[in-house]
C-alpha cells in the first residue's frame, strides 16, 4: 500500500509532495502518461533509480513460446507480450560531473503532479551534490490527445548557489535492462532484448532509430527533436548508435541562469509498411511537432480536455477523496482509450506491463460502459477493434467444432493467450460481454453505420456460438455446460446464471439487430430460422434456482458444495489465489469475484427485487474480493438494495484502488476497470442507473456521506445531466433531441434547456450482510 | 499396428521370425527383459539400428523442471523422468572390417525367441556382409530373477562360407544419444545426458563404470565381465574411460569355428551409499555371477519360472492367440514386480521410457489384483513401497490443508510429477484405490505382519483423507466434491460414483483393521469415535441415482449433459485427446475409459444385477475407449452381465493390445495394465471372481469360443485351482487349510485333494450393447 500520504485529496491534481523510493514502482504506474497509443511510465527523467522502465506503443508485443509440464491438446502455444520500446523520456544530467541521482547527495525538495486538466505531469527537484552544489530542477511532461504519435518534455535546470558545469545528455535508448520480475502470475513474462536494429540516423538535434521485433515481426521506429534554450557558450553534439540516440548539451550555468530543453517525441509502427515508410512518418510527426512547439502542444491538450470534462465530470460534495479518485480513473480511462483506434484497451492500460499488456472481458464490461457514456467515439474504435478480430475468432470456434466467433479471452492482437484453460478459455462469456458492449453502443449513440458495419456482425457471430455451445436438455431447456463464469475460483460448471443470462441478452440482441438490418443479415446468411432459433434458445434458457436456500446459486449445484473454512483462513493468505490450490478453491463455496452478483447488476432485469436482496446478502458472505473487479459491482448492488452505507464503503475500495495500491500490484500499471469502476459505483450504484429496452433509467438514492452527486452522460450526441441531492433529483439536456429516460419506473422526457426535478425513494433494507470475517470493504484510511 | 504376422500363435513363445526395422521400437518393447530391478529392452546386441536405446534400474531417475504458461499455484516444480542408465548390452561385430548391420549387407534370417519358461530372450541371426561373407550369430539373453542384480548374455558367432577377420567389441555405453522424442503427452519427455561421471576402472575382461545423475543426485555403478571362448590366436584387450568401457576381441575363424563370449552385466545405485560402496556393490555382484556361471544362471532361472507357472499359468483351450497372450502378459507382469522389492511398478514396467516411468493409480487397480493372486510376495512389497512414500502423501495432504495422506498421480519416488492437475491431482480415488489393493492383499494372504506393519496405517492414512476432502450435506449426506474419477474425458465433479464407492470401502475397511488391531490404531492416534465417523461416512455415501434415465450418472449431472456427436468425428481423430480440447470433451458425456462400469467390478455389491445390466448398456453406447485400461473392464462387465460374445471381443482386445500394438505407443514401453488385464477378463469376467467378505466368489460361465479355462489362485499360502468348461467348474487344492468361496452365491469349503464340481448358471442378455461408431472392440486379425 502506498502509505505515504503524498497524495493530498486535491480535486484536480493527484499531488506526490515528496519522493518514497519504496513505491517508485507504483508511482510510475500511477503517473503514467498516454493517449491510448503512446504510453510512458513516470520513469524519473534521469532514468535511474526506477522501478520498471516502460514506454509503450498499443499493440506492440513479442511472441514468447508457452511451455506446459505437461501438454494437451488446444494449449496456445505462445503468448503476446507487451515489450518497452525505445525510451525517449531519459534526460541525464551531470553536475560538475556528478549525475544527478535522487540516491546520492541530498535531495531537498521533490514534487510531482498530475494535472488532470491541463494533461501534463510536471516535476520538480531540488538537489544538491555530493560535492555542495545545489541544482533545481523542473520538467514538464505530456503525451498529446490530440497528435497521436507526439509526447513532449520541457526540462530546465538552474543552479541555485554557484556556478555549475552541465553536461545534459538526452538519450533514446533501445533494449532497456529491465529488473528481475516477481513470481507473480498477474505480472508479465518479460522478454529480455526483444528489438533488433534496423536503422540509426542524426540529422541537427534530430536522432531516428528504427528497430524490429525478433519474433512478431514488428518494425517501430522512434526519433526526438530538440529546441535548446541557454547561455550562449552552449555546444551540442548528436550522436545515433544502432541502439541509441542522443543529444549531448553542454553549458557552464551562473545561478539563476536556466538552461531549457524542449524534448519533441515520435513514435511510429507498423506490421507492413517498409523501413523508408517508418521512418519517414516518425520524421514527419517529429516536424510537425516542433512547428507545433511546446505552447502550441499544452493548448491544444488543455482544449481537448476541456472538452471532455465538459461532458464526462462526475461533481461529488461530501467525500474529496472520492472527487479525486473518480476524476484520476476517468483521466487514466480516457488516456487508455482516446488514441487507441481500433488497437484494444489492455487491462493496464499503456500504464505498465502488468498481465503481459493483455487485454480481457472487463475491457467491454467495465471500461467501456464509461468510455461509450463519455467519450463514445473512443468506445466505438474499441469494438471496431474486436470486430477485427474476427477472422481469429472464429477459427477459434472452429478448432473447436463451434460454429461463430469466440473471442480470445486474453490477447493483445487477437489471438488467445490464456495458458490456463479453465480459467481463461473456458470463460466463454466473454462473447456475450462484447455483444452487451455493441446493445449498449448502438442504444447511447444511435450509431446506424456502427451498427452495420460491426455491431450485428459481432452479435451474430456470438449469438451463433451460443447456439452450438449450448444444448436443449430433454424437457426443451438450453443448457450451457462446463464453463467458467467470472468467478475464478470455481471452474468448469453447468449453466453458470452470468453466462446464461449475459448469452440470453446477446440471443436476443442479434435478434432484434438482424430483424432491424434484413439487408445485412442477409449477407451474414442469417435466416428467419436462425433468427427464431435464438429467440427459442433466450427463452428457454436455463437459470438454476436453488428453492431450499431461495437464492440462485452463481452455477448449478454450487450451493450443494461446503461453504470455505473463512474461519481458518489466516489473513496473510489473502488473495487465496497465491495459498491454495485451484482444486481446493473449486470444490468449496467461495467467490473471488461477483459472478452472480454481476449478473444482478448487467440483468437485473431477470430477478425480482426480493431475490436481488437475499442473493446479494448471501453472496455477501462468501465473496473473498482477490480481484480488483468485485468492489464497483458490489457498490453497485449493495445500493440496488438499499445497502447504501455498505455501498459507500465498496466504493471507497473501488476508487481507491490504485492511489492506495490495494492490490499491491500497481507496480505492474493501474487497474483500468476498477479505475473505470469509481464512476460505475456512482452513476449505476448511487445514480441506479440501468440500461434496458433502449432507454436510460435512474433509480437515484444518496449514501449519508454523500450531499450531491452530479454527472453527465452522452447520449445520442447529447450529454444528459443528472445532479442528484438526497432528497430529489434534476435531469437536463443543454439542447437536441428530447432524451426519454425513467426516474423509478416512471417515464421522463427530458427536453432541451428544461430541468425535470423529481424526489428520490429510499427502500429500507434489512441488516447489514456480513462478509467473510476480515473481507470487509477497504477503504484505506 | 505391428502387422508383418510375426508372432504364431505358440503356447509358450512368443517368436518372431523375421525383422521388421518398421517396427523395431515396439518389438523393443514386447522382447524387454526385466526382473523389476533391472530392465533392458531389445535393443539389437550391435546398438544400431535401434528404436529407442533403453537400460533402466528400477527408481534411478532425473529431475526435469516443469513449466506453465501461467502458473497457478501448487503444481509441482519438477518431475521424476526414468534415464537410461549405462547400456551393457552392446556386442558390435566387424566381420573383416564391415560392421554387422543389418541394414546392409543381406539379413539372410533373422529370428528372435522370447521364451516364457527359460525367461530368456534368443536371437539367431545369418548375415552375408557387403563383401560377400556369410556369419550365423546367436545370442541369448537373460535378465536374472534370482540375482537381482544380474544380466547376461551368451553371443556367439562363426563363419559360414569362408575364414574371417572378427573383431567384437563389448561395451559398457554411458549417456547414450537419444532419438527424437515425438509430441505424445503420453511419451517421456527427454533429458539429454543424465550423468556425470565419478570413476572407470578396468581389470583383465572387467570393467566398472560408476556415475552420478547430475539434479536428483543418484549414484548409479554398471559393471561388466566376459568369459570368452574360441580358437587359440583370439586376443583381448580392455579399457575404460569415464563414460565407456570395452573388451575388444580380435580372431580369425575359419568356416564352423564359433567364438563365444559370455557377458555378465552387474548394477547397483544408490541415493546414500559412497562411491568405494557402489563400485564394491557392483564388483561383489559380477563376481559372483560369473561363480554361478552362465549355465547356472540358465538353471536358477528356469527353476524360479517353475515355481512361478505352478501358481499362475492359466490355461485356455479354444484361442490360441489369447492362450499366449495371457501368459505373455503374466510374464511382463512378473518381470515388472518379482524384484522390484519395495520401488514402485511403473505403467509401462521397466521397458520402456514412457509416461516418464512413473506409476500411477492402475498399479493398485490393475497390476496388483493379478500380483497378489499369482505372487503375492511382490504385492507386499509394492504396497511397502507407497508406505515408504507416506510423508511425502502426508505433506501433501497437508498442503490442501488436509488430513491423512494424498498419494501422488503419477510419481518415481513419491513426489508428485502430474503436471495438468484436472486430469492428475484431481484424482483423488488413487488414494481409496491404494486402499483397496490393501484390503484384497490382506484378504488374500492373511499376512498379520504386512497389515499391522504397512496396511492399517495405508487405511488409515487415506482414510483420514476422505473425512476431510468430504463434507456432509444438509440431509446427512457425505459428499466428495469437485474430483476427476478414472474417465479422463470428464473432470473435476461432484459425487463421482467410483470415488465414492472406493472411499466408502476405504473408510469401513480402515474401520475394520482398526478394529482388529486396536493397539496399532492406537499407536496411530485412531480413537473411537474416529472409527464411529469412518463408519457413517461411509453408510451415508451419496450415490447419484438418474431416476429419469433409471441409470447411475458416473457423476452427479453426468447424465444431463449433451451425447457427444459421434456420428461427425472421423476415426482418425481417436484417441480423442490428440484432437479435441478437454473444453469440448470435459462438457459432454462421452468417456474415455470405464468409470462408473469400473464401479461395477470394484463394487459389484452396490448395485442390484438390473442396475449393472442397464448401466452397461447405457456406459457402452459413450465409452470409446481411448484408454489401454478400458478393454478389461468392459470384458469382465460384458460378462457380466451376460454378454459373453462381447466380453471375449474385449478380451481379444486386452490381451492383444502389446502383441499388436494397439494403442500405438507400444514403442515406449509394453502397457502392464492391460497386460494384467487379460488375466483380470478371464478370471474376473469368465470366472465371475470377485472378493467380498474375505471371501472369493465365482460366477463362472465361458463364451462360445473358449472350451476350458483353468487358472491357480495364491490364497492363504495355497494355491486355489479353478477349471471351467461350458457345463460345469472344479475347484480344488492341493494341501493346506480348507479354502471358503462361493459359487454363484453358494457357500463352498475347499478341502485339500477334493476336487469339487459344480454346474454354471447362464443368464439370458437382452439385445448386444452398441458401442460408439468405430469404437467396437478391436481384436487384430
Amino acid at each position: 500500500m502506498i502509505t505515504h500520504g503524498a497524495f493530498p485529496a486535491e480535486p484536480w491534481t493527484i499531488h506526490e509532495s515528496m519522493l518514497d523510493l519504496g513505491v517508485l514502482a507504483q508511482s510510475e504506474s500511477v503517473f503514467a502518461l498516454s493517449n491510448g497509443h503512446i504510453g510512458l511510465r513516470a520513469n524519473l527523467d534521469e532514468g535511474e533509480p526506477h522501478g520498471l522502465p516502460g514506454t509503450y506503443l498499443n499493440a506492440v508485443h513479442e511472441l514468447r513460446p508457452l511451455n506446459y509440464g505437461e501438454s494437451v491438446y488446444g494449449n496456445p502455444v505462445a503468448s503476446q507480450t507487451v515489450v518497452n520500446v525505445a525510451n525517449g523520456k531519459v534526460i541525464r544530467l551531470l553536475v560538475d560531473d556528478e549525475p544527478f541521482d535522487v540516491r546520492y547527495g541530498s535531495l531537498e525538495r521533490h514534487e510531482r503532479v498530475l494535472d488532470m486538466r491541463a494533461g501534463t505531469l510536471g516535476r520538480h527537484a531540488v538537489w544538491t551534490s555530493p560535492a555542495g552544489r545545489q541544482i533545481d530542477v523542473r520538467s514538464t511532461r505530456m503525451v498529446s490527445f490530440t497528435e497521436r504519435a507526439v509526447a513532449a518534455i520541457c526540462y530546465e535546470v538552474t543552479p541555485v548557489n554557484g556556478p555549475v558545469q552541465v553536461v545534459l545528455q538526452s538519450d533514446l535508448v533501445v533494449n532497456e535492462p529491465m529488473p528481475e520480475r516477481p513470481n507473480d502470475p498477474r505480472a508479465a513474462g518479460s522478454v529480455d532484448a526483444p528489438f533488433v536494429p534496423e536503422l540509426n540516423a542524426e540529422r541537427r538535434l534530430r536522432t531516428v532509430l528504427v528497430h524490429s521485433t525478433r519474433r512478431s515481426q514488428l518494425r517501430v521506429g522512434a526519433g526526438m527533436d530538440h529546441i535548446i534554450e541557454g547561455p550562449e557558450n552552449l555546444q551540442t553534439e548528436t550522436i545515433s548508435h544502432p541502439m541509441l540516440g542522443r543529444v549531448t548539451v553542454t553549458v557552464a550555468l551562473d545561478p539563476g541562469q536556466t538552461l531549457r530543453i524542449t524534448k519533441f517525441l515520435a513514435y511510429g509502427w507498423s506490421a507492413q509498411r517498409s523501413l523508408p515508410a517508418i521512418e519517414a512518418q516518425v520524421e514527419a510527426a517529429l516536424t510537425a511537432a516542433v512547428a507545433t512547439g511546446w505552447v502550441g502542444l499544452l493548448r491544444k491538450q488543455r482544449e481537448f480536455l476541456d472538452l471532455y470534462w465538459s461532458r464526462a465530470d462526475v461533481q461529488l460534495d461530501g467525500d474529496d477523496e472520492v472527487q479525486q479518485a473518480v476524476r484520476f480513473g476517468l483521466f487514466h480511462v480516457l488516456q487508455a482509450s482516446c488514441r487507441a483506434e481500433r488497437r484494444a484497451i489492455p487491462a493496464k492500460g499503456l500504464t505498465g506491463p502488468g498481465y503481459d499488456g493483455h487485454s480481457f472481458w472487463d475491457t467491454e464490461m467495465f471500461v467501456l460502459p464509461v468510455v461509450t457514456y463519455t467519450w463514445p467515439e473512443a468506445a466505438r474504435d474499441a469494438l471496431r477493434w474486436r470486430h477485427s478480430t474476427l477472422d481469429i475468432a472464429r477459427e477459434n470456434a472452429a478448432n473447436m467444432r463451434l460454429r461463430g466467433a469466440a473471442f480470445a479471452w486474453r490477447t493483445i492482437v487477437g489471438q488467445e493467450c490464456s495458458a490456463y484453460w479453465p480459467a481463461g478459455q473456458a470463460a466463454f462469456h466473454i462473447n456475450a460481454d462484447i455483444a452487451y458492449a455493441v446493445i449498449r453502443q448502438v442504444e447511447a449513440t444511435g450509431d446506424v453505420d456502427f451498427e452495420r458495419e460491426v455491431g450485428l456482425e459481432l452479435l451474430v457471430e456470438t449469438a451463433r456460438l451460443w447456439m452450438s455451445l449450448g444444448d436443449v436438455d430433454a424437457s426443451g431447456l438450453f443448457r450451457i455446460d462446463g464453463v467458467t463464469g467470472p468467478d475464478e475460483y470455481s471452474a468448469l460448471a453447468d449453466n453458470n446464471v452470468f453466462t446464461n443470462l449475459m448469452a440470453q441478452r446477446n440471443l436476443d440482441g442479434a435478434a432484434n439487430a438482424a430483424v432491424r438490418h434484413p439487408d445485412v443479415a442477409d449477407r451474414l446468411g442469417v435466416t428467419a430460422d436462425e433468427i427464431t432459433g435464438w429467440r427459442d434458445a433466450a427463452k428457454n434458457m436455463t437459470i438454476p434456482y436453488d428453492e431450499v436456500a431461495g437464492i440462485h446459486p452463481q452455477a448449478e449445484r454450487f450451493t450443494e458444495h461446503a461453504v470455505w473454512d473463512f474461519a481458518s483462513t489466516p489473513p496473510g493468505n489473502y488473495p487465496l489465489l497465491l495459498n491454495y490450490s485451484y482444486r481446493e478453491l473449486y470444490r468449496k463455496q467461495v467467490v473471488k469475484q461477483a459472478d452472480l452478483v454481476l449478473a444482478m447488476h448487467a440483468r437485473g432485469d431477470a430477478f425480482t427485487a426480493e431475490q436481488r436482496a437475499r442473493n446479494f446478502a448471501y453472496y455477501e458472505g462468501i465473496t473473498v474480493r482477490d480481484s480488483s473487479l468485485s468492489a464497483t459491482t458490489q457498490s453497485v448492488m449493495a445500493a440496488d438494495v438499499g445497502h447504501l452505507g455498505l455501498a459507500y464503503d465498496y466504493l471507497g475500495e473501488a476508487a481507491l484502488m490504485d492511489l492506495a495500491d490495494l492490490e499491491h500490484n500497481t507496480r505492474d500499471g493501474v487497474h483500468m476497470a476498477s479505475l473505470a469502476g469509481a464512476w460505475i459505483a456512482l452513476v449505476a450504484g448511487f445514480g441506479g442507473m440501468r440500461e434496458m429496452d433502449g432507454r436510460l433509467w435512474f433509480a437515484p438514492r444518496l449514501p449519508e456521506r454523500i450531499s450531491r452527486l452530479a454527472f453527465g452522460m452522452c447520449w445520442r450526441h447529447e450529454t444528459l445531466h443528472v445532479e442528484i441531492t438526497p432528497k430529489e433529483t434534476t435531469y437536463y439536456v443543454d439542447d437536441g433531441e428530447p432524451i426519454d429516460i425513467h426516474h423509478y419506473g416512471e417515464p421522463l422526457r427530458i427536453v432541451p434547456s428544461v430541468r425535470q426535478t423529481r424526489p428520490n425513494q429510499y427502500i429500507k433494507a434489512g441488516p447489514r450482510p456480513m462478509q467473510p470475517i476480515g473481507r470487509e470493504p477497504r477503504r484505506p484510511v
